[in-house]
């Protein structure tokens, strides 16, 4: 993969990252070593759990992340300091980076991803890392639950055209990351090698003189993968009959139409009326494709209603995690000079977790995912896990050997991990969710799973919430 | 404005406008004439209004549409013709564009954009220029909310790092167009020409020793741009006497602290405490700044409870149009070959208009928004006009002149629009905001602006509606 944005890229920033730089440049203290941790604090969609995504794009973008001359000449302008100027004119990323895997299933309050390094590098990245790892991570789980209602059925993102911006493009992988088989995103199955698929509009009905016609010409260009869309004048009366009518001039030259689409109306009772037709025309073959403000809880219920649809193409509801629009993901500074450090807010569920930390997890004899536990980075044995934030609540892991989710995945600034394909990911997620358990997974009100901080880690966040300045 | 995108710009496009232009060219269609409207149906944010974005970069991206030689290459590898290939690598967008201006208030229903030329041409950028449209106009308008909210405040764009990746880069400038003074997102701002601005995370505070170092140091380096961020540790106890002790000290040497920054807490309360504790210390010039998941709704209520805060931060909720996601504008074809067109839904709302349209405004005697009209293009009187849809609803605007919102800004291809800077555009919404009546812009159950269409239009629609095919 390389990066979408291929110049300016030291400018993918928040300003604010830059004056604090300065600010380290210009008081000494730009060696001092930072750790840094993502993690978010809430599941998007009211659901149970997230599908990380996004590590890919963001390895990527931090080796190529530059202050080109264009960049450092409008930096100057700004009123940045010349010598600070001349430093991110050499600026390169060299940090070190511990992360769960692409595509691995995640919680609230877990560091899933610790970026080390000294103060100027692990700070500059906050926004480019926040921005490219809460959004991949919204869709890939969004996909995986529309995956989840789909069951075995087809999947086809269509949400470019009322995606947010460029971030459609971002969002296609994403789908697929998450379940979905093909996109209707060139772009984006160009860049990251995605399946695209497509057939026709209304527009392409409208434009010849009538519907069979249309349907004719289309089938003759396109023999083999002929999708008819059959809901622009009337579905039931001029649609799927005008689409039987050249299926079965179809079979005559030895070609079967694939499909028909419907993109409007009870999608329930038009598919189990299209299905009857089709079947009665000896076209028990042809697949039913349905589109039209899709979403988890639609597909849900048409599959409860039994509606014989082969494929479903989700949009809007997708490319924009409908529900939540955004994952709340943070990234806190947990170490600075060798020196633990949390923000002590407020909300106690805003404070962050102090320290050097690896994510463990805890399985059960079947496989199935029991509980997370969130260590300091040389931990190997755990006893209790103790609830991030609420005092009292505690579970014994002993005797279950965790296994370590966060792994180094680059070291100054270079990649340590091999591409990926999409589809390798997908399996991945796939897996994951394979094994956890059912009741983590539902719609409604799904059971919260247990992620616990270690003994040391509790003892070392208590001492700081009780020093009087942290 | 370039645009963002700089390299395979054809391909930002869905699969199935490359099918269909392949079914055009290879059955001797590509010349037909057809003319494509954009509209919407529905105010996002249960709204009463839309201000109308995108439309530069939607010309440049349209200027720049290319498929280049890895494009065509791609392509050809998918199974496409090699003499639509062909065609495709020497293709350039030709077409005519009509439009209103960007910035302008719009309403559902409504031809804001016009697109003529050859089947091939229009149809290719559908989701091109729906992506880019929708976006944009959400985020302005969610913006323009905002401001709404906001009164004369400061509004401050800290959207970024939760918006809808790359999306985050065209949100900053929509926001700005809708009423936002600054960003943090300096792409953006470098990209568009906008004004950044940023000071210190918690991180800054935490990589010192103490909270009332780190305040000094930033006031010694940024003596003209000091606002410091007050809730690391405690807000009343510690940021703010902290701050006020850096602020006499910056007083000392003929400096101004610039700001104090809430991130945390209840912001009412916290603000009214701070600005007693800045006034009671002399500072009463100091400026307090507020952030943490605002929106419209929540400044609307700190100002009734007359916080005394000076500027609003305000990020995901702004970035990704919290509350809607999505503008559901679309791209529908009223013309094809010189005959005008429909498509007949099983919902009358999702019907469009058929024709050549034009979109004329109506306003009262001090000039105030009355009501819109869509009619022909070639109608200059109007009379009677008939609500889009709903039977027997109509109004009379005998003896208003209609203002024609829709000119042409694209000719064959070239734009004709000279370049607008985002100030430009914003004082466009304020004027244009400024003259919609008070009834049409609130936030709960705003009332329903009357958009008609004229009798000539009227007419035709129900013809195609009647007749058999339409």
């Amino acid at each position: 993969m390389v990066p979408i944005l291929n110049q300016h890229t030291g400018l993918y920033i928040d300003h604010y990252e830059l004056t604090m730089a300065q600010g380290y440049f210009l008081s000494g203290m730009k060696e001092i070593p930072a750790v840094f941790d993502y993690y978010f604090r809430k599941n998007p969609y009211d659901g149970g759990y997230v599908v990380f995504a996004g590590l890919e794009e963001l390895l990527v973008s931090l080796q190529d992340f530059r202050f080109d001359g264009t960049a450092c000449k409008y930096l100057s302008g700004l009123g940045f300091d010349s010598s600070f100027i001349s430093y991110l004119e050499a600026f390169r990323f060299r940090a070190d980076i511990f992360s769960v895997k692409e595509g691995e299933i995640v919680f609230p309050q877990e560091p899933s991803v610790r970026v080390e390094g000294n103060l100027i590098e692990t700070q500059l990245i906050e926004t480019l890392l926040l921005n490219l790892l809460n959004f991949n991570s919204l869709i890939a789980t969004k996909a995986a639950r529309i995956r989840q209602a789909a069951g075995d059925s087809q999947l086809m993102d269509f949400g470019l055209r009322r995606a947010q911006g460029l971030g459609g493009i971002q969002a296609s992988r994403a789908a697929v990351l998450g379940g979905f088989d093909q996109t209707s995103n060139v772009y984006s199955a160009f860049h990251f090698g995605l399946e695209s698929s497509g057939t026709m509009a209304h527009s392409w009905v409208q434009s010849f003189a009538d519907e069979l016609n249309a349907f004719r010409t289309y089938a003759g260009i396109f023999p083999d993968h002929c999708i008819l869309l059959v809901d622009t004048y009337n579905t039931l009366k001029s649609g799927i009959p005008n689409a039987i009518r050249v299926g079965l001039e179809m079979e005559k030259r030895d070609r079967k139409l694939l499909g028909i689409r419907l993109d409007s109306g009870d999608l329930a009772y038009l598919s189990k009326e299209a299905r009857k037709m089709l079947d009665r025309a000896g076209l028990g073959y042809v697949q039913i494709i349905a589109s039209n403000q899709l979403d988890e809880y639609v597909i849900k219920s048409l599959k409860e209603q039994s509606a014989p649809i082969d494929s479903f193409g989700v949009g809007t509801a997708l490319a924009t995690g409908k529900g939540s629009g955004a994952l709340d993901g943070v990234y806190k500074i947990g170490m600075v000079d060798g020196r633990p450090t949390m923000k002590v807010s407020d909300n106690v569920q805003k404070s962050n977790l102090p320290g050097r930390k690896a994510l463990f997890r805890f399985r059960d004899e079947r496989g199935k995912l029991m509980a997370d536990g969130i260590a300091l980075e040389d931990e190997k044995e755990f006893g209790i896990i103790y609830h991030p934030y609420e005092q009292g609540k505690k579970r014994n892991v002993t005797g279950y050997t965790g296994e370590k989710l966060t792994g180094k995945v680059m070291e100054q600034g270079k990649i340590l991990v091999g591409k990926q394909t999409p589809g390798m990911i997908a399996d991945r997620v796939s897996a994951g969710l394979n094994d956890l358990p059912e009741e983590h997974r539902r719609f409604m009100n799904p059971h919260i799973y247990t992620v616990g901080i270690s003994g040391r880690l509790h003892t070392l966040k208590e001492k700081l919430v009780n020093s009087g300045n942290n």
